[in-house]
């Protein structure tokens, strides 16, 4: 994954689907385009098809069942969302829970079709050992924080220090901050304290300018990359 | 719902979706116009926008969950498979059951929505129970005898007559019979138990001559109607 | 069941198991000699065990799998609960939810192994659902009032006439009603308005002096009881 | 842990609760003493408080809710457990998996407590992620073997070796071999292998002779240990 990593999540609010997505989804590609940053979201399962076809970022499903092509009504499948056009999946949000066994096997049958894969994980303990899994990133949200308004960045930055030294027993695997992140500073923040990138969601899909805060977010994520890189 | 009601689930075969399930939904419709019967087809979430923009017969979800829009990374709502194109959902399908309180939620949020409701249940002494909450059909599975090839009809036709007692208690709601549905006299015979329609999955989705297939069904399906009707 | 049903339940309280719990069972069985009332209790699974040997009064589980004896590591039965001495067993409770299919076959193997039943429903119109389903008793509690202190009765009665009105539907099954029951007179309300008894937890657990509270519960059933018998 | 292990999982077996589960655990007990091994047996939660009381070998749930006490209905704590005479709980056995999240809260929670965990995986590349969650052991199963009476040792050998080498990355975590033991060989080879020791359930619970299968496993237990201490 290209650094910095900006994932915007879309969950489940009533401009995650439909139109007002697709409208989304063009502002977000606007600013990708503009500052060169591939900018992630992950979309519902209804509106994968439909947003690939109309943006060239990357979409992502926010869940993928781990299971086989077959009689498995209301599945959704790694098969199905590839076909749609996704380019890889959220796995394990707090809002989603699923079990170790089910990541494990959906990391591995998302890498073995060319997909990219970003596991959730709510405490730093569980950084290396999710990251030994193999995942393309694994990202770590408070969840006593996420959509608060209030960051991680802030409010625990220890989560994120503690999670970036975990996740370097675990070579290749990127470590993403979420949970509140509202400003550029929470963005800045985070990375400087040694995340690859950040996760959103609220703070975009809620915003009055989407656009003003995702040019925000992603100049932040620029700047403290750079910083880093010197 | 029109009867007969004929209604084809997808599932999560490797022609349930992308191109070759495009290609399936227009077979279906070429045959429920031939016939001027609303054969209903449900589709993956993924699935349902793309499908929907390309037929014009009923599309229905296969499973859709019963909450409200929000953060809730990974919901499929009642919402997006509106916006998508849905006309209704499946619920509690043997392969992706639900508890109650959610089927009560589902169903009573899909009619809010103007969408249709079809719950299965997998024994008679569920059907006036679930109808009671007033979904548009009960679709009744031995779950023993899905995809077995082996019909409800032939096998264990007092599954339907008990089903078709019981429907009665709950006016307004049709029966729909299912598992191992394959052939005509499958469909006719279900029907002429007093069941207003049948269900059928892999004997459709896995055939060689699908539109042959579908053509048998909905023929004696209405054969089975008419004579009823006499 | 004998009317006034009070039952109450341990739920998982620091006094819910261990010693703690076998004298809070004293207690409760004391009141229940003193004025001839079955007070039923629901306790952990762990516990029925201890206070059945202790106890003469009605020992529920707060929770049974639906389940057949087998190769099911974790699994508690029917046949394990009523070994342990259980007279019955709660289900559905709002606090742990389970499949309409798994209520109906709990409901069924209790009944066969000569066990009560009492499901709970978070909604008047689950009750003649669940009710048809044939067991002992239904449970309504709206689950905003679980341990509030405010009590049904009080707050939402219409919640009870309506609860009242949807088990005439099935006769044999008893109404009780739940939900942030905490003085005699909630209790009497409850029963005036149609209910046969009530479901209690924190008011009893979290109490001071519990052998009052018991006591203040039934001497307000019996008062009801009686006055409707009139 | 004292090695070698032997863990005997009682599962819901009609002699795994009651009297018969009583006199199952004295036999075990009775083996244990004889040949100084401590025999590790897991029952379900509403057998722990009469078996403890009757044998001093290690009893162990077959699971425990990763919740704290409180409003709770069903759960069974850590608390319970552990006041019922549990001296550890196996968790995530296939037939009752959680979530990651849940793994590693009741892991710790079982610790804080002064109880032990084994934690049950499928698949060898889950067992150094879960080594470092901290558990006292990790029980490695491949399901498909499990009840068969083909054991991991004959037939997936290497699932044992590779096991062994993961669960070196996580010093102080032993690695348990289950599935499909049913001679004294397997248990022999599984030990010898590298395992520290070996999980049993249907060989000894659906045993003509459960001593002599019992005494065979804990002998050749000694044996492999021995050689292996050479």
């Amino acid at each position: 994954m290209k650094k910095p990593i900006v994932l915007i999540n879309f969950k489940a609010y009533e401009n995650s689907f439909g139109k007002k997505a697709v409208e989304m989804a063009k502002v977000i590609e606007g600013v990708s385009k503009d500052y060169s940053v591939d900018v992630i979201i992950s979309v519902p399962a209804t509106e994968i098809y439909r947003i690939a076809q109309e943006v060239s970022i990357p979409v992502y499903a926010e869940h993928v069942d781990a299971v086989d092509l077959g009689a498995r009504t209301g599945a959704i499948t790694v098969e199905m969302i590839k076909e749609a056009g996704a380019k890889g999946s959220l796995l394990n949000h707090s809002e989603r829970r699923i079990r170790f066994d089910e990541i494990d096997d959906a990391v591995k049958k998302l890498r073995r079709e060319g997909l990219e894969s970003v596991v959730c994980v709510d405490r730093y303990t569980m950084v290396a050992p999710v990251g030994m899994i193999g995942p393309d990133a694994v990202l770590i949200e408070p969840p006593e924080l996420i959509g608060t308004g209030i960051s991680v960045s802030r409010a625990k930055p220890e989560v994120i220090t503690k999670g970036v030294e975990e996740i370097r027993k675990t070579p290749g695997v990127e470590l993403i901050a979420g949970a509140g992140i509202s400003t550029g500073e929470d963005v800045y923040t985070a990375i400087k304290l040694g995340a690859s990138g950040i996760g959103v969601a609220s703070a975009v899909m809620k915003a009055k300018e989407p656009r003003k805060v995702v040019e925000d977010f992603v100049k932040s994520a620029l700047r403290a990359i750079e910083e880093k890189g010197r």
